[in-house]
């Protein structure tokens, strides 16, 4: 019985030591060596490649190593086996991190005041708004959206949330669905994104929806911060909607394509924050503290946790 | 009876429009204009010149319109009569959204991002400490200081405080006393000074105190934030404790000559961040209210609220 571990891009053998050293008695396998296809049981994949998991007879459960499951779903010939994301309560403070600390570098003009520092430039213009005159629109609320959301809140944004489904949010105002969109948008000055990426978000942030985020706030214009996947924007309509001035600026963690090519005009606009899609580093020590966790459970013929649901896709 | 007013730095006008709305009954006069000094009962000052407020033998209190009271006890000929603090939770609001930014700017090494993002490098190191991990000491637990280090904590870090006097932080570590600043600056990476400006604390982050701070961090070594008042800083042990290796960068909003001279090195020094003293701006709409009501309060013959005691200075 082994684990097949498969964290494509990352350090495998940093995974591997982390593995072996939980789980003693079970051999930790990679696609790079010869292995016994009929003696896997478990697989740790990040971004596996097509096909990699097909004829592994005795397979029980995928687990994802990072916060997503789109990578699993992106190959079509996955076993159909019960899959589990990483909850890490770690992670989701990483998040929250990222989230907090870009919008209130966005309500704060953190980026004028650097230019100035730059330029030798004492000034302020005095007209900072008060984060409870900034509106925050929270698209998802899984367990990243709804602490982004509560810490928001804390830093005194006035906080709404969006989801699927209808969520209580802490007493905070929420919208659900399709139909609560136009509304959710209109009163969001900073549009926080963290939804899964699934068949139906694919894209999501597109110029209609960028059109219908609140052209009367006290930032001047929206922002969008985009910490999620980045196959939910539409990186040429960011742009365009950049340039048209609907759209104030974008924080974005997430690209279409990673790294960033780079030529794409993303890097140099100046309206635009690019980080490495580092908003929140799964940690070794913890993700596999977690699967292995899982696989534990499993062994002692108990139910796996945070299982996903593919007809939902996350 | 009237209210003086001497808002040196600010727009006169747009203070006397806001006070003469609130006190309609009460003539609002400014010192470049004649005005009869026997009927000035109130002073509403900002940085008023050495002197200024002598001379009117019937003040019955002073105002400061900002956070600090450094500024009054900086006039020699100040009256001997009760000053009184602006607690404006709006400005609190705002002192912590500088104070969290910060902090979470070098514990995300914000700094790193942006460079890379100007030199169009997609690069990750993979080993972000979590929030955690990382000590903040607060400086000072008034208002500001209070709200800051429990916006710390829920944002995940590690938190404790210092103050004169003993105080209770939520069940955090606090330190008081001289006795305790050495144990409380061993244990930590990040330093918030939001310390009132008097005799005792002029110069208090000096080369000794830095030279005291963590230097077994996660963050590879200390970082100062300092938005309380220039005058706590010494600004030479600063960039001294830099060069030196002892302090790994600082993020200042004030300085000991406001504006920051263009010749200071502070400007151009990679590990340090500028800020022109706008952490937490008096909006003139909440600070106009407060004075209002506090003398509407002596008026009706009830205490001053918020009243500064001379001997500690604030």
């Amino acid at each position: 019985m082994s684990l097949l571990l498969i964290p494509t891009g990352w350090h495998v053998e940093d995974w591997r030591v982390r593995f072996q050293a939980l789980l003693p008695e079970m051999p930790v396998v990679t696609p790079d060596e010869p292995f016994d296809r009929r003696a896997v049981h478990y697989v740790a994949s990040w971004k596996h490649p097509e096909g990699a998991l097909a004829g592994l007879p005795n397979l029980a459960a995928i687990f994802s190593l990072g916060a997503g499951v789109d990578h699993l779903f992106a190959d079509a010939r996955l076993p159909d086996v019960p899959l589990a994301r990483v909850v890490d309560p770690d992670l989701t403070t990483r998040m929250s991190e990222y989230v907090v600390m870009h919008c209130l570098m966005l309500l704060r003009q953190q980026a004028r005041y650097a230019r100035q520092q730059r330029d030798v430039v004492w000034d302020d213009d005095r007209h900072q708004p008060a984060a409870r005159s900034v509106r925050v629109g929270v698209l998802g609320l899984g367990e990243l959206g709804l602490d982004a959301a509560r810490k928001l809140a804390v830093m005194g944004f006035d906080v709404a949330g969006w989801s699927r489904s209808p969520k209580a949010l802490d007493g905070l105002p929420t919208f659900a669905g399709t139909e609560d969109m136009p509304a959710f948008l209109a009163r969001t000055d900073i549009l926080v994104s963290l939804l899964p990426l699934t068949p139906q978000t694919r894209g999501v942030i597109d110029a209609a929806l960028l059109a219908g985020l609140a052209q009367d706030g006290r930032l001047g214009g929206p922002f969008i911060v985009n910490a999620g996947r980045g196959g939910l924007q539409v990186e040429a309509d960011i742009l365009a909607a950049l340039e048209s001035g609907v759209l104030k600026g974008a924080a974005l963690d997430v690209f279409e394509t990673e790294p960033l090519p780079p030529d794409s005009p993303l890097w140099r606009h100046p309206a635009v924050t690019v980080t490495p899609h580092n908003a929140a580093m799964s940690a070794p020590d913890a993700v596999a503290g977690l699967i292995a966790a899982q696989i534990r459970r499993l062994q002692a013929g108990l139910p796996l946790e945070h299982q996903v649901d593919p007809a939902r896709g996350y």
